[in-house]
């Protein structure tokens, strides 16, 4: 029986446990893969804590991103086959399909076969954070050369992601960072510009840097008192992408900076993207042309087995990593 | 000379002074207007307490919209000449223009003639009011006849434009009203639903109203803790424009709904249309087609002579008026 990751009880990384279960089959429509990589996101630990978009049905499996090989197929299924090299695309209920186990069963429209060259830890680490990123940057914000893109939390896999994608547009990267020691690294990741924000003074910076107009846009999943200082960052008629909601603190609308600059502040999240098949399908092709091309590269901070799932979870939390964590089944 | 308000001190309405003042001449590209009426705007009680946007140099006039007789034209000016009957459109500093009194100096391109059926308390109440809800509703979010509009504060000359305005598209427009002495005056104004919300509970009746789906376009002047409840009440890909700061609570971004439903939660003045020709002109040409068929039409609430400028004042704050409060010269 293949082990399976379930928690029981919302909490901290403690209630994660390796449990045996039953080998399932795939439904109408679903692949069943033999996980060798699961990559771990920030959301998978507020769903964790019961703090995530959608709240878990206990007992409940968790996670977004696999690459396995395929080995079953259900009714109904096209185009994937027993034996492929995939990669899961976050488009489902993770309450329903949870890959953090042996054996994952998934969507069949929620895989994609990835570049050769590409590990299996890699594979694992594609979709969530370039998808994401693109779907801001470039699907709704139109990412263009003459851009400033502020990116938060830029340490993390979507942030470097978004790094990436900036610079690949020739748009200038200007990535935030809290404290200093991951300034040579986001440096070295591509990042145009690094602001440490225990040090120094955001606004002050972005507006150095862009001869007083403010960035045009912002990514950023933090919140919080952050965002009104991104708003006083911001050019007129920026937008300000918040795609999580990682501050503990209330986030406030900053009204004034709004109306004077007829700011535009959005939730985003991935789902925007995957919900919307043309959407879903030019974003994959970015994807793959940029991996392609080199353009994107994904940055792998460190490997668990999975039987440390749980410490795996504690280390995102810890905020020490630099890129994905990564499981290895 | 002229009578002109100005007042040397932010604070209640009992700033407000009436002060004989030399009459002044038009600059380069100026015209100079003998005022016949004043529409009163939210934005000059802000200003007046130095809650505004722009903080007011002391001492200091105030006031958006005025109409009024040209008598005297700067250097540079065409298009409008001596005698032209016209009103002014908010594109300007206040501070530096305002037109409360019985001379008020604008720049040309501010003005423009208004119909010659209209009043001058009418032509008065036209600008401000009308190019702010079209340039929120129909220049930005582009509203059709399938669209559900929630207008809130909907007593306001703005509100009341805004249904005046989702009416002529054919679309639902659900006002919202806190006290019940409201409601029946906005059913005749054009509301298709009215929600009392000091008894109603404005999530429920947007979602009963719109099959579940929420609502697709949100006019809020208000923000602070409607906005979290104005977001629970929006469509998956809403808008929501926050055009004021009428709450004195902090405004919460509501993070968990916008990113859930990827709402669009944006600050928007009149500025963002008049400050772009194009888009200006395209203003225009709707206000004048809508007074000329009908569909759109000033509301006044009621009259004060200049000398009562601050009774006028008082009565706005008291958030008693169904409409536009006029001071007439």
């Amino acid at each position: 029986m293949p082990q399976i990751v379930r928690f029981h009880e919302t909490g901290s990384a403690d209630v994660l446990k390796l449990e045996d279960l039953p080998l399932k089959e795939p439904g109408e429509g679903e692949v069943r893969l033999k996980v060798e990589a699961i990559g771990l996101n920030r959301a998978e630990v507020m769903f964790r804590m019961g703090q995530y978009l959608e709240p878990p049905e206990l007992p409940s499996r968790l996670g977004y991103e696999a690459a396995g090989i395929v080995d079953a197929t259900g009714p109904g299924v096209r185009d994937i086959q027993v034996g492929d090299r995939v990669s899961t695309i976050p488009s489902f209920s993770m309450g329903q399909y949870g890959v953090y186990g042996e054996s994952a069963i998934v969507p069949g429209h929620a895989v994609a076969r990835y570049p050769d060259q590409l590990s299996a830890a890699e594979g694992a680490s594609i979709w969530m954070q370039y998808l994401t990123a693109y779907g801001a940057l470039v699907d709704i914000g139109q990412l263009n050369r003459n851009d400033t893109v502020v990116i938060t939390a830029a340490s993390s896999s979507v942030g470097l992601a978004a790094i990436q994608i900036a610079r690949a547009a020739g748009a200038t990267a200007v990535a935030t960072t809290r404290g200093a020691d991951k300034k040579q690294f986001l440096l070295d990741a591509g990042a145009d510009q690094v602001i440490v924000t225990d040090e120094e003074d955001l606004v002050e910076r972005v507006m150095a840097g862009t001869s007083g107009k403010g960035a045009g846009l912002v990514f950023d999943p933090v919140g919080g008192a952050l965002l009104t200082t991104l708003a006083n960052a911001a050019a007129s008629g920026a937008t300000i992408f918040e795609y999580g909601a990682l501050s503990q603190a209330p986030t406030i609308f900053p009204v004034l900076p709004a109306l004077q600059k007829g700011l535009i502040i959005r939730g985003y999240t991935l789902f925007e993207i995957v919900s919307d098949a043309g959407r879903f399908a030019r974003g994959k092709e970015y994807v793959y042309a940029g991996l392609e091309s080199g353009a994107l590269s994904p940055v792998i901070d460190s490997t668990f087995p999975l039987k440390a799932i749980a410490d795996a979870h504690r280390y995102m939390e810890s905020n020490r990593q630099k890129g994905k964590i990564v499981v290895t089944v």
